[in-house]
């Protein structure tokens, strides 16, 4: 590093949320665009940026597989954890009144997830589809349209100099993305703090592995905060792990498991040694600090 | 049902991939397109239809955790599955020579699934986002655009009067869409053939309680094909059981589970009572046979 910014890169154009969970985990970082998840991969790969930050869930998209998929692809580390609550506005160059919109534009995701508002607000203008959120803010200014409106982040109105006519338009409240960390080299464990450790482990055949591997945790009163399995009937994955770099292997099912512990704490140690014993591919994909800010739903529904 | 034909409900336009889901669920039936999922659900309940059709997983991009929402809000039940290859095709009005496209346009996901391939076969393209893949192809059909392909199916290329410039184009030949069938009646499980049951179940506190619920099936030999957490912090769902209709009840984590057994089953009964005792809420989403066609990449990477 040159400089004394942290270089994050992330998937999208300035404004996007993805910038915003950089920012929430790395204050005062530089923010790298970039247009496609594995050019964000790679610029941490390539010393181009020093972090990435990679969305893998949202609350009703579900996992993002794909992401999973770099990870396990990709030699990066989870080094920490983020969760954005996504809170969508509705932008429009200043003077625009809303009862004259002809049409609201944003990625599709955005659109559907403000349906029933948008039916209410501006019940006339017809939706339109565009690639991304920000995007459609960059678009309205740079084309100076008078009666579209975007549905973006209140930072894409700063940036293109849009007016916020209507804040927290999504109809679920409770919108959140959770993004991971990424970086060259893992971070060391420390038991100080509440830490979450992530991995990824996969066996051919048997129906009560994924039981023992739940008693390894269970008999150690280890919380999980997520556990999913992923059917991988007819299709190889390529994986990079200790043993064998970019090997090409065949699994019935893939697991993705997170606990509530450190790598530092025996048990969870234990815990390991026991679920490698199980499986046929163990990867830890990081061992980080859990995100313990509370999940702030920007419109009250309880 | 007045006439013989089977109506069933489905997201989208004709020529969607959601289209074709119904069409291989129910042979001949009579697609009915919705332009929302909830609609689908809708015009089942309000016997405008007979069936729905509803996507739950891709083999990419996860579980669709807003359809699981909808299962729960609504008393419809699973009777069945279909999964989908999902096979992209770059379609263009007749005559149209793949070097003189100036741009391809698509839902956002289905460009992203494409990437690598346009970049090889039409590096001068623009991509552009819309709405929906068979909204496309019928965009350049009504709009006569001479430079512009769609990415879609080979079916919209038949409807909108596009040629195939290009077939199986997506990166990844494993992508496969899970669908689920939806009728107001559940169907009586039989043993004479293998039988799939989807269930929900929530518990407020304990981190043992899915590893006891686990144990419930691993003991009685039952597989399990898909088990996810989700975790519902600061939500309450609005859930439709059997004791309480439409109670807003909050929970911190809700588990999906599909297991190879019938509910025609002892063991599959005693299994969920099992489960029963150690939950705060469960439904079961149907008991219906399973897809046993095996999945079919479009193109060949092992």
């Amino acid at each position: 590093m040159h400089g004394s910014q942290l270089r994050v890169a992330y998937q999208g154009v300035p404004g996007a949320y993805s910038e915003a969970a950089a920012g929430k985990a790395y204050p005062n970082c530089e923010a790298i665009p970039c247009d496609q998840f594995e050019v964000a991969f790679q610029a941490v790969e390539l010393w181009i940026a020093d972090r990435a930050v990679l969305p893998v869930e949202n609350s009703l998209g579900g996992s993002i597989h794909r992401n999973y998929d770099l990870l396990l692809r990709h030699r990066l580390h989870i080094v920490g954890e983020v969760q954005l609550p996504v809170h969508h506005c509705l932008l429009a160059l200043p003077g625009t009144r809303m009862e004259y919109l002809s049409r609201v534009i944003s990625h599709p995701q955005a659109l559907a997830q403000c349906e029933h508002t948008l039916t209410k607000l501006c019940p006339q203008a017809a939706r339109e589809a565009v690639d991304d959120t920000a995007g459609a803010a960059e678009y309205i200014a740079a084309n100076n349209l008078r009666d579209t409106a975007a549905i973006a982040s209140a930072r894409a109105a700063e940036l293109y100099g849009l007016q916020v006519l209507a804040d927290g338009i999504q109809d679920d409240s409770s919108n959140v993305t959770r993004f991971v960390m990424l970086a060259r080299e893992p971070i060391i464990p420390r038991t100080d703090r509440p830490f979450k450790t992530s991995i990824v482990f996969a066996h051919d055949k048997g129906t009560s592995v994924l039981f023992k591997v739940l008693s390894a945790f269970a008999f150690r009163n280890i919380s999980l905060t997520k556990i999913e399995s992923r059917p991988h009937r007819n299709r190889p994955i390529r994986l990079v792990d200790d043993a064998n770099v970019g090997t090409a292997k065949h699994f019935e099912y893939m697991f993705y498991i997170d606990f509530e512990a450190s790598l530092a704490e025996v048990r969870a140690q234990n815990a390991l040694a026991e679920v490698q014993e199980f499986t046929s591919f163990l990867r830890v994909l990081g061992s980080y600090p859990m995100d313990m800010t509370p999940w702030c739903p920007s419109r009250g529904d309880q």
